[in-house]
């Protein structure tokens, strides 16, 4: 089906939705070029048409009725900007069954209906793409796809979100608490006035569920995947990471071995000479290790307007080039081939681990935890312990050689039970 | 022309031909199920065929003659891994003309005759690829064809050879010379036992044609860039650079402005806290700014046998994945557009400079040298002066604000002619 005119037709004009219409104005002509062939935005759907974003449209693109786009003929790419589980998933099904080819940058829909959206798109012969659902700008489900198509994926850690990342740097760098770190990443934009689904790592989780579909070639859900997000991070523990030579990042961490697949996002202490130690504010970077490359890194803008267009564009530039060029999705040739992938549990993970106690400041306090952790196999790597703050209660920081994840839980469980024990013990994942 | 299985033929049975056969051999499946299609690799040419490479190889596949490789009709992507202009060019050249695909990792080959290749690939409605040729396993070319495809490139700045970022950081890391850092390079294989052609810039500057080609659609040879290596950096300057707040790089950079691209290898003051100045030892990485995406980074290993075939494997997966899918390559549907872009003479760059002169120990000689300077219109940003290594001369060391190249060198002939000037005044240029 070769056209001379490829038209796509637009399903939410936001943030991000004006972006792609600024690139179509702003850089048609490499559009074409790159494709081999014109594209054009035809209609643009979205409920509120009245408020001025403050691009020009031409007259008639604008409509609030979805049909204008999935009914019309003329129309080969959807552009699904959204967001949400639904209707955004029915307009998508719907579009992919009237065989259009789909791009999309909906987190949440791709990562809870990856299986189905594939399936609908070969069972029609058609694509469906998302790179602007995962890192912002950053091409990196095009690096997993293709760039890195011989490879096993043995481990990805990704710092995924531009809004925890930001608060994260500005208590490491400016010694904020994460309050007021918070508030002015809401006052300049980076947060939202909710910010529970970005601090609590749910949009981290889905970009996480996202990526290992992907990786692994399998498919997974919120419930395969163990969730730390930020809130509430105590400024005293990045002073201690600074002291030990790490700093705290939000990591999604899939990592592969014989047994399976284990997916967790948390926050985590990351050595100072660590590539993701220097990727800070609003930045978002992906460290990928396959079996043949060994390591590797993608880093750039996770969100915003005109870098989560760009990688929008870069799919329909995809899309529209094959079809300039006959490339069939010939229907179901390739089979949804999911590899039945176990998950571990985030108990069976093996990691070093930074803990602090907060313990009555009397001889023999540190003995005593110190053999409880010996007694679940946990080694003790360095310990620190501080001038105390107050008669009652003195932190006493220990980080851990490896040890298996359940056996700490076991341990800290006793510890956290001892008399001497004056707060909840804090644990963070130490990676290397 | 769908086909049942792909047929693959590897010229050049070195390093990374034997880590090309390795993968067919351990990630065989993983080929095939990207690929969508069956890849066999059915000949490997290679003057030494005695030679045991380690890896198993079924009788019959091994060849001297290249005609069993480019005459063989069941051979639809040839794999071009022996290096070197000629006769590489020319096998690749029939290859390409009896309409087979190619697949490249030579740099030297694809950085001089790009034009040729594809305007041959065009004609005969296949494809050449060559992701394995810069930054061996880090998938850039993709990410600057594909993942930023919406975008206008404005610059790159690259470490693309291994050998020079492994020496440069053991001078800085662990303080060495560089003749005892290059000694320990070549002892780990990182370096030749002729360094000339890694350690003098030629190798980046390939890499630099070669990304500037693909990048502004143009192309650029060896005139149109100004190479400077890092033979015989002194660790002096290595030290004040640490204590300045940079590392010393070795970066390609090819920017763009309206007046045109300038495209230059030289070793650079990078501040600490870029990305680029975090990239160590024998890894490699390529920043990339675009008008939409903004800053991205890409990092991974440069070189080296299983980092480099996974690259090479990207590319024939991509092709084997087109043929099974039946794109086909329109003959020449896409001209060969090279925009006519101005090269700029690196007399015309704007640049903060770090200065290092050895003067006289005498009263007025800074004033003399900055009052040359000034009259040059450039402005000094800090003056370093140490305590005097001998009565004969003393270091001086300037930051310059921002100034033009062609200014400096002026200044600098003047300068160097002092009487007060003991040798040759030490520049580089500093990134921001």
């Amino acid at each position: 089906m070769e056209k001379k005119v490829i038209k796509a037709g637009l399903i939410g004009f936001g943030t991000i939705g004006k972006g792609v219409v600024k690139l179509f104005k702003n850089s048609g002509s490499i559009i074409d070029a790159k494709s081999g062939v014109r594209v054009e935005l035809k209609k643009i759907c979205d409920l509120d048409i009245k408020t001025d974003r403050g691009v020009k449209v031409a007259p008639g693109v604008l409509t609030t009725d979805i049909n204008d786009i999935i009914n019309d003929p003329e129309i080969d790419i959807v552009i699904e900007l959204m967001g949400g589980y639904r209707p955004a998933f029915d307009f998508v099904l719907r579009a992919l069954n009237s065989g259009k080819n789909v791009v999309s940058a909906n987190k949440a829909m791709i990562s809870k209906y990856w299986r189905e959206l594939r399936q609908a798109a070969q069972k029609n012969g058609v694509s469906i793409m998302c790179e602007a659902s995962v890192g912002g700008g950053i091409p990196i489900l095009r690096g997993l796809e293709q760039g890195l198509a011989a490879n096993r994926i043995i481990e990805i850690r990704g710092i995924l979100n531009g809004t925890c990342n930001y608060i994260l740097t500005k208590m490491t760098m400016e010694k904020m608490t994460f309050d007021a770190a918070l508030r002015e990443a809401q006052q300049k934009g980076f947060a939202e006035a909710d910010p529970t689904f970005d601090i609590e790592g749910y949009d981290t989780m889905h970009k996480a569920i996202i990526i290992s579909n992907m990786s692994f070639d399998s498919r997974f859900s919120e419930r395969d995947v163990a969730v730390q997000g930020i809130k509430g991070i105590d400024f005293t523990d990045i002073q201690y990471a600074d002291e030990l030579g790490y700093v705290m990042k939000l990591l999604a961490i899939a990592s592969r071995d014989v047994d399976g697949v284990n997916i967790r996002v948390q926050p985590s202490f990351v050595p100072k000479d660590n590539m993701l130690a220097s990727v800070n504010y609003e930045f978002n970077a992906i460290y990928v290790k396959g079996d043949a490359v060994g390591e590797t890194l993608f880093y750039g803008r996770g969100a915003g307007e005109m870098p989560t267009a760009s990688a929008v564009l870069s799919d329909i530039i995809h899309i529209a080039r094959n079809m300039a060029h006959g490339y069939t999705y010939r229907k179901a040739q390739i089979a949804v081939k999911e590899a039945a992938v176990k998950v571990k549990s985030i108990g069976s993970i093996v990691s070093k681990y930074y803990l602090r106690f907060s313990v009555s400041d009397r001889a023999g306090v540190l003995a005593q935890i110190a053999g409880i952790l010996g007694r679940y196999n946990i080694s003790i790597e360095s310990v620190l312990q501080k001038a105390r703050h107050s008669v009652s209660k003195v932190p006493v920081v220990i980080m851990t050689y490896e040890a298996n994840e359940a056996d700490l839980r076991r341990a800290l469980k006793k510890i956290d039970a001892l008399a001497t024990t004056k707060e909840k013990t804090v644990v963070y994942r130490v990676i290397n």
